[in-house]
């Protein structure tokens, strides 16, 4: 079916970017906001709009019911979720599937699938989809740990099941620290996490951050459009993100691309998605975890292949067959996107929210400004802290590093702080310009010091 | 050479342009400006920028002393005159050369012969491009006249040669007419111009702008990029440009464009040019004119193309070879220009100078904004009412509409009049939509009138 009315439960730049795309489509809109958005762009440029809460997320974009109301009410034929908020959440989608709106996106059993770690991995598995060597689940036995650990290799990292974010961690060497750390991570995980349960993975170091871009339509069909290199991230965030990879060879692009493909099949999926990988220097790649969503970065996807994913999207879940096969994908020269966020860098990144005194986005060739903000525009405390995604692109890596730092000189935003000038340190800096960093580079290397 | 510093004798978009092109491949620039531009954009954005004088462009930017002045204490090895102002001006690329500071464009040669209108049509006519057909110079013998006209076949139309904007013209259908209107058409020559001579050229219907551009090396390379449909003009001043042309063959593509390549190597051409030409609905073309530097409409080219025309320009001056062959163009998509200036579509056009209150410019995917615009920015009324050049990219033509059509809408322009609304009707006009339309289009048709 045709579209004729489209809810897009987001704000900010997501939310514009799906009303352009409805536009373009002949689509009708219709906005949601919180009472801390009033002002905000995609409630100016929606057909509707309808404040659906309080400031709080919980109270307002992660409102499934005051959501519901407004689809319902407007008569609304599909919701576009975005990302973040109910993006990957199964249960709205399956409201949406019993309300009888299109949810654009995978199905509720795809996205539970992807959204527990250890079934996805299981799942990636079966699909002869490469995941980090280690424990299936968690440690019983120490004979059995040391066996596994014979067969991976050391160095090995220690788990704990219910640790995240960098902690709970060990990194073992050999066997004879592994018989000790194991019982040393189980106590300190009990102590810390009040769940003994630790489980074992390979110990993988100089590793990139790179994605696969799917499309996958409801006839079976799936594409993939090529990886994103998304390593340049603090603390687990992405600042920087380009396609292609700069060391990607074509044959490992088809490798991974053709996993991507196959883990998408596993599992039925529909609309965009992305595979995330962790990739070797030596070309070994270890899937990490699926996003069945759109992503912040896909635009750079869209600059190196001149496809729409947000249009591709809609229109998958209209019915359609995809627009590609396979064989039109190639990539025509370089994008990359910074993020530019209101935030101070000298203040380790501290929300800088705001009136937006004076702002004039970037322009001219190869330039694409993905954003919310305008002139006057108050940055509330109370979302994300994204101004601007700087996207741009150029024939070559050196020419699209050119035009990116031409890009961030000329972007005029006064009234808060940016990260427009790391954006440029990091451009200069000689491992960013070489192609030669992992996802540990703003770790170990400080981007104020060139010789770092 | 590789240039270190470049000077950009000129103001607004395309300084604007030229300066971001300079940035991108590492060139210091130094803008000048009138008194009239002290705010301008330009004047911010370049590296250095220096006042040559009063608002009136003869005293500024036509002000050839003052601009090689600051050319020659600011040290720099070249000038990019851009379009309009100096561009075509055959005595200042010679005064550059004398300086020794490259001019960047063509030989003073080439310009010369382009610029006289009947040396052009001359030396056109030998390289094999077609012209319009008619008398080579004024009708001296009535008799011959008859013969020539016999050759060329009714309707002729009589031009004054003194005359142009379309005055002094008459429509010829047959012999008969053609004797009477000859003494006619030369007494009121004579009448109106002080001037009696008459010319005859083929009466032409129906026909579109198409131009051709083209790049070229101080090597001896030539290469064209294709064509450009700028049929939307109201009093010969393009509005809306496109490309490629909607109805040009792959074949008829080739042969204007190697049209337009013999046309370059003939007079030893370097850099950008453009062949003008009418194209009759049959396919045949006429040349009209070639200019002699880059054009308002160079990034619908550039969209298509992948190619940075300013960049090759620089490029080349610096005696580069041309960093593309004939065998590596192709068209990729389609591209459309609009010129939203500051004017009042429901008086007449006039003029609407004034100080910009809100100011955003369109954003996405696809989307291209060369302006020198910016919130706060006073237009002055001295010069050309240009606010930005929207350019959008899209798959096919319908959505290159779709996409300008959703970009104009979303351009926010407070606090003077503007042609969006304009050009949004004339992208709902079904001529428009259908790629049907030729120059007397928008005299033709009221655009208000969706039946007309």
């Amino acid at each position: 079916m045709k579209f004729n009315k489209v809810l897009v439960a987001n704000r900010g730049e997501i939310a514009v970017r799906i009303i352009r795309a409805c536009r373009e489509m002949g689509i009708y809109t219709v906005a949601v906001y919180s009472e801390a958005d009033r002002d905000a762009l995609h409630v100016r440029l929606a057909d509707e709009a309808y404040c659906i809460g309080a400031t709080a997320s919980k109270d307002s974009y992660l409102n499934l019911t005051n959501i519901m109301s407004v689809a319902t009410l407007t008569e609304c034929d599909a919701i576009h979720p975005g990302y973040g908020f109910l993006s990957e959440n199964a249960d709205f989608a399956e409201i949406c599937e019993s309300c009888n709106i299109k949810f654009i996106g995978p199905s509720p059993e795809a996205i539970s699938k992807m959204g527990d770690k250890s079934v996805a991995k299981q799942t990636m598995k079966d699909a002869g989809v490469p995941v980090i060597p280690g424990s299936d689940g968690l440690i019983e036995d120490i004979d059995e740990a040391l066996m596994l650990a014979r067969d991976i290799g050391y160095p090995i990292v220690i788990k704990a099941t219910a640790g995240g974010g960098g902690k709970g961690i060990r990194i073992v060497e050999n066997e004879e620290m592994l018989i000790r750390q194991i019982t040393a991570a189980q106590q300190e995980a009990q102590n810390n996490f009040g769940n003994a349960g630790v489980y074992m993975e390979k110990f993988l170091t100089g590793m990139k951050h790179v994605e696969v871009q799917i499309l996958a339509d409801q006839h079976g069909n799936v594409v993939h459009l090529g990886e994103r290199d998304c390593s340049v991230q603090r603390r687990r965030q992405k600042l920087i993100e380009e396609a292609p990879c700069p060391i990607l060879t074509p044959e490992l692009r088809k490798e991974m691309g053709d996993a991507a493909v196959r883990a998408a099949m596993a599992v039925n999926y529909s609309g965009a998605g992305t595979l995330e990988f962790l990739l070797s220097p030596d070309g070994q790649f270890y899937f990490m975890e699926m996003n069945t969503r759109v992503q912040v970065e896909h635009p750079v996807t869209e600059m190196v292949t001149g496809i729409d994913i947000i249009k591709e999207m809609i229109s998958v879940a209209e019915g359609n067959p995809l627009s590609i096969s396979q064989e039109d994908f190639h990539i025509n020269g370089w994008s990359i996107e910074c993020r530019v966020n209101a935030e101070d860098p000298e203040r380790n990144f501290m929300p800088s929210p705001g009136e937006i005194k004076f702002y004039l986005p970037s322009g001219g060739p190869g330039v694409r400004v993905d954003s919310a903000a305008y002139q006057g525009y108050r940055i509330p405390p109370h979302y994300d802290s994204m101004i601007a995604k700087l996207i741009v692109w150029g024939a070559t890596r050196d020419e699209a590093i050119a035009k990116m730092k031409r890009a961030l000189s000329e972007f005029a935003i006064e009234g808060v702080h940016t990260t427009i000038g790391f954006h440029l340190k990091v451009l200069d800096h000689h491992r960013f310009v070489r192609g030669d960093f992992d996802i540990k580079f703003l770790e170990e290397h400080d981007v104020n010091d060139p010789n770092s």
